[in-house]
């Protein structure tokens, strides 16, 4: 079965979010643990400035826990993952690199959590995130070119977000359950419209979640995707109501609550960081507020290269879920 | 710890491993479970051929296994991994994608180990793969560029190789520990010089994995490392014996193992198919026929990307070690 229950109860024990500048004007502009407005961020190239936001986030999660980890799981959007190895480059610590596209602060955090739950590891830190500038010139076209934004396209957010989990029962927030995602592609071949193309998955991911936890929407305090953006949303909602659960108002998009509409950013955040700075700012805020008791926290991903779509593929979709609860001290 | 010591001992129940012609041609080229001559696999592109392999490893490894894994570990080379992940939309498992360049197979085998430690899967798949076409268009010229391959260059491994856990203590052959590799860095630049950048990692990886599980050299059959090649290995022998571990004869090289020298590949085989292919064919034959009973498989990663190179940074490198043992069934 895809869906793990643990019985540990890996503890989140520490937390950190940097943001860019435009997120910092967007509505959770002041739940991020640090902004930096430059987006070179005192690096010579956009890359350079990526992997320093890597190492900002892993090190003030650390300083938040108070503890080293054992081993981290690192993931980012970058080819070959750069990002993430060359962080881990300068941190030092054994590394565990994953790749699950925007859906990597979920997968990061469900294997950090295993590595807790089996015992080979008392602390673990799992950390995603993205550059808008390093995405676009990978995925689309360098920002010099100065191409046209279709309104179906996404904004891949500048952050990074990192979480501490252990074995150690003294926090009162912990990782309780998560599913696994699977491949799934139902044909879109528009690199435009990841929404689109990511729903299925995501939709497949939930409907197994609730069903092997025989848990159902109103259970959670909230529900999050990671960024499927308002035609993603969309059709998340409608694909659920065939499947006979209504998401109702439980349910947020990371890429929807991220942005305000008047900053020109069309269907809303994408990129790993858009999931790992809205878990490592608003919604661990909100558990540490006492205003949120279980959530499911559901990064989706599209599993496409630039080479793919030039050879005529379609988009395959991924999405995998956790939930984090408050248990018992 | 990064040392990781399995108390269940996930067994090895299935493995099978799919190379090419010129592996085919090579010393093992008896021992793989398939070969394919033709490089395209009878797809359009390389990149198609490669996915096929993977797809042909898992399929293989099931059957010879008789059980569904529950979770798939996959990864390769190519951006955004997209031959485990075209793949795995075609095998329908739930799925982890982890990235550690040509260190993968030991990388996805410590986490399959890991979550059959943990108690959430019976039944898991680990798998890497390459093709010498793709990996050589991806991080240096296409095929009909024709460029000259300094003697220092390694050849890219066309295969896959997979393996799968199980917490059914039937089979006799386990992983039993393994080490997590660090991120190591010696400001190699070459990037036709993969063994000496990857070299570093190896003994970081090795000496801790020696000290962690208080072992030595002699208490293993035989060592093995990825694909260090000609110059990596003696790098790897020079380290050691710095560090009072002398590696003797009982260590070998997959990349030096894989291809004659009268086969032109310069300083010997690489990427994710080189242990790939050795640890599912050479070396699983070997505990089958009773010739071996406890081997240190460790994996080598160089964790570059093109861009990396193009900005002028050097070349880091990691290694992932996992014990394969005989255990009472």
């Amino acid at each position: 079965m895809s869906t793990i229950i643990f019985q540990q109860k890996p503890r989140i024990i520490g937390w950190y979010s940097v943001a860019g500048k435009k997120e910092s004007e967007g509505p959770l502009g002041q739940t991020f643990s640090r902004v930096v407005k430059d987006e070179y961020f005192g690096e010579k190239t956009h890359e350079g400035a990526e992997r320093k936001l890597f190492i900002t986030a892993i090190q003030g999660a650390i300083q938040a826990a108070g503890v080293q980890p054992d081993i981290v799981f690192a993931g980012d959007l970058l080819n070959q993952i750069v990002s993430s190895s060359f962080a881990m480059r300068d941190i030092g610590l054994p590394y565990v690199g994953v790749y699950g596209a925007c859906s990597t602060m979920a997968l990061s955090l469900l294997t950090a959590a295993t590595f807790i739950e089996a015992g080979v590891a008392k602390t673990t830190l799992a950390v995603a995130g993205s550059h808008f500038a390093t995405a676009e010139r990978q995925y689309r076209t360098p920002l010099e070119f100065g191409n046209q934004r279709p309104p179906s396209s996404q904004w891949t957010v500048t952050g990074a977000g990192a979480t501490v989990l252990s074995n150690d029962g003294k926090s009162r927030i912990a990782v309780t359950a998560g599913t696994v995602g699977r491949v799934v592609d139902y044909g879109v071949k528009d690199v435009n419209n990841m929404g689109a193309a990511m729903a299925p998955a995501a939709a497949d991911t939930l409907v197994r979640h609730f069903e092997n936890t025989k848990t159902k929407p109103s259970d959670y305090d909230a529900i999050f995707s990671g960024d499927l953006g308002r035609i993603g949303e969309e059709a998340l909602r409608d694909l659920l109501k065939a499947k006979g659960y209504d998401l109702g108002e439980r349910y947020y998009d990371c890429g929807k609550l991220i942005y305000d509409v008047s900053q020109k950013v069309d269907m809303g955040g994408s990129g790993c960081g858009c999931s790992a700075v809205t878990l490592n700012g608003f919604i661990m805020n909100k558990f540490q507020k006492g205003e949120y008791h279980k959530i499911l926290f559901m990064a989706t991903g599209a599993l496409l290269s630039p080479t793919t779509c030039f050879q005529g593929e379609s988009i395959p979709g991924i999405a995998n879920a956790v939930v984090i609860e408050e248990v018992e001290a």
